[in-house]
C-alpha cells in the first residue's frame, strides 16, 4: 500500500464504487501522487497542476479520504473535547459555540461527555487511540495526564481551570476575582450572614469559587460561614439550602457556585420557607445561564463570557498544534456583572 | 506499506517513540499480521495467541492506531451526530446519553452541532469525509440526502424525524399521539378557545406537533385557533404569547410544541399580562426538559422518553452499520403525560 493510496483511500473507495485518487490522475492527466500532494497539508504542487487536479476531482465528485489523509499529514482535523456535566445548562452553550467555531475552520470535535470528571481516566485510551490534533479538556486532569498529552503529541488546552503545578495552556474565566467583586458587593450593601452552596469536591471551578468566596469572607471578618455541598443541578440546590437553613435559622445572602444551583435554592427558599427574595434573602449565582435571565428568577450572577473563551481556546489549540514546542499561555478572562432582581445590592 | 503496518500506524508510531505492532509480535513471540487481527472486529486469532498478544501489549503500552484501524477494517468507531438547537436544553439531554451509551460500546461521537436544521447541506461533505460508519441526524434531510447516505455507505438513523418518501431507519417519539392525549384531556375539562405556539417552519418536530395539534382541534369543531411561531427559545415564547394576545383578548389554554416556549410563555402570561396560572390560562408544552418540572412552572408536558430513544438510536445504528442491506426500520416511542400545575385537567 502505497502513501498515494492511503491518500486516496484507494481499496477502499474502489469497494465503495467511489472515484479515486487514480481517476482523478487519469482525468486530470498528472501523476497519482500529485494528486495526493495535492490533498496534503503543507504539500507543494505547482498552481497550474493543482488547477487540473481540483476541476478533474470537482467533475468526478473526488472526495480525499479524512481518514487516510492523517495518516499523512499526521493531523486529522478532529479535536477532541472533554466536557463533564453536560445536562448543566452551562456547558452546552460551549460545546455548541466550539462545535460552531470549530466548524467554521473545518475542523471537528470528537466527544467525551463524562459523567463526572472523575472519569477522565477511563476516557484517555480511547482519546489517543483516535490521534486527534488536540484536546479542549473541562475536566480535572492530574499533572501525570498532562504529561500524558505531551507524550502522546496531543496538543493540550484546559478549559476554566489551570494546573499550577505543569505547565499547561489553559483558558478561564476568572472566577476568584468574580467571586470578589461579588461578596464586595455584598457586603458593601450590609450582609453580614453568609451560606455558600459549594458544588461537588472533584470540580475543579466549584472548588476555585468555593474557596475564593470563604477567603474574601474571611479578610471581612466573617469566618462561620456554613457551606453545603450540591452536585450543581436544581434540585441539589434545593436540598443544600435545606441543610443550610438547619444549620443556622437566617441568612442574609446566599453564594452559590453555579447557577442553576441558585435557581433550585431560591425556589426552595420562597416555596418551602416562605421567603421573600431579596428581601428576606440575597441570592447569587455563577456563570450566567439563560434561565438565570428568566423572569421568574432575574438571578444576580456573573457571566462568563463564552463566545470570546471559546474562540480563545481554539486559537490557543490551534497554536499549539501547529507548534507544539510553544511555551504554553494561560488566558483569563474577567466574567460580567449581572444585576438581577435576587440580590439586595444597595445598603439597606 | 503494508496492512499491518497501517494496523499498527508503524511509521508514525515509531516517529513519535511508541510501540508498534512490530515490537508486540516479536515480545509475544507471534507474527506481525497476527497483532493485527487481534486488534482488528471480527478477524479471528487463537485465544492463547490473543492471550500472548494482549499481555506483551500491555506491558508494552502499545495503542492500536484508530485511524489505522479503520482503513483496514473499514470500520472508524465513529457516529456522527448531526443536531441543531443545542442550547435548546432539550438536546443537551439527548447528546449527553448518546454519547455516554456509544462510549459504553468504544465507540465515539464526532459532532456536528447545527445553527438551524438548514444548515445540514453544509456539513454533510464534511461528514463524507471523515468516514464515519454511521450517522444519527436530528435534523432535517431531503429524500436526495438521505440517498447520499446510501451511495457512501454511511448508516444512517434519523432521530425525532420520519421520511415519508424514502426507506431511512428512525427513532421517533410519538408527537402526533402525545398532542392528540393533551388535546383531548384539555377538552374534556372544558376548554374552548386554543391558542398554540408553534415553533420555525423549518422543523420537523415542531411542525409534526402543530399540525397534530390543530387537526384534534378540528375533530372537535374548533377551527378558528391563533397561531404564532417562536424559535423554541424562552424569549420567543414570550413574545409568540404577546401576538397571540394581540390577535384576541382571551384564551382558555396554550398549547406550546416544546417545553422552553411555554416557561417564555408563562412568565410573559403572568408578569405583563397578570395572568394567573392556571386560574386564568392553562398552558402546556412538550419535551419534559428539566426546568419545565421546577417550583416556578411545574409545566403538564410530554415527557420524551429520551434514555429509552438513545439506545433504540444506537442499537438501531449499530445494526445498520453491521448489516446496511436491513431493511429500515421506524421505532415510535410514547411520550408520558406529566400532570404539571400549569393546566386545569378536571371539568370546571
Amino acid at each position: 500500500m502505497s502513501n498515494d493510496d492511503a491518500a486516496s483511500g484507494t481499496a477502499r473507495n474502489r469497494r465503495r464504487g467511489e472515484p479515486t485518487s487514480y481517476d482523478v490522475a487519469l482525468r486530470a492527466g498528472v501523476s497519482q501522487s500529485a494528486v495526493s500532494r495535492c490533498y496534503r497539508l503543507g504539500a507543494s504542487v505547482a498552481p497550474k497542476t493543482r488547477a487540473r487536479i481540483i476541476t478533474a476531482a470537482t467533475e468526478l465528485g473526488y472526495q480525499p479520504n479524512a481518514l487516510a489523509q492523517g495518516l499523512i499529514s499526521g493531523r486529522s482535523n478532529v479535536v477532541a473535547v472533554l466536557i463533564s456535566n453536560l445536562t448543566n445548562l452551562y456547558y452546552p452553550e460551549v460545546l455548541a459555540t466550539l462545535s460552531q467555531m470549530l466548524s467554521d475552520r473545518d475542523m471537528r470535535v470528537l466527544l467525551f461527555a463524562l459523567r463526572n470528571e472523575s472519569e477522565v481516566d477511563q476516557v484517555l485510551d480511547q482519546l489517543w487511540r483516535h490521534r486527534v490534533d488536540g484536546a479542549i479538556v473541562a475536566a480535572r486532569l492530574s499533572d501525570a495526564q498532562i504529561r500524558l498529552f505531551e507524550k502522546k503529541n496531543v496538543a493540550l488546552v484546559l478549559y476554566n481551570r489551570v494546573s499550577d503545578t505543569e505547565p499547561a495552556a489553559s483558558i478561564c474565566c476568572d472566577s476568584a476575582t468574580g467571586e470578589a467583586q461579588m461578596v464586595g458587593r455584598l457586603l458593601k450593601a450590609g450582609h453580614r450572614r453568609f451560606g455558600i452552596i459549594a458544588g461537588p469536591d472533584d470540580s475543579y471551578v466549584g472548588e476555585e469559587r468555593r474557596r475564593a468566596a470563604l477567603a474574601c469572607l474571611a479578610q471581612a471578618g466573617i469566618v462561620d460561614v456554613p457551606v453545603a455541598r450540591g452536585e450543581f443541578s436544581y434540585e441539589s440546590g434545593g436540598e443544600a439550602f435545606r441543610v443550610l437553613m438547619a444549620e443556622r435559622a437566617q441568612y442574609d445572602a446566599l453564594l452559590c457556585v453555579n447557577d442553576v444551583m441558585a435557581l433550585g435554592a431560591m425556589d426552595c427558599a420562597r416555596e418551602e420557607f416562605g421567603l421573600a427574595i431579596p428581601r428576606d434573602l440575597s441570592v447569587v449565582g455563577f456563570d450566567g445561564v439563560d434561565p438565570a435571565g428568566w423572569a421568574s428568577y432575574r438571578l444576580t450572577s456573573i457571566r462568563q463570557p463564552v463566545s470570546r473563551m471559546a474562540e480563545a481556546a481554539i486559537e490557543t489549540l490551534i497554536e499549539r498544534i501547529e507548534d507544539p514546542d510553544l511555551s504554553p499561555e494561560r488566558r483569563m478572562f474577567s466574567g460580567q456583572f449581572i444585576t438581577g432582581r435576587s440580590a439586595r445590592l444597595d445598603p439597606a
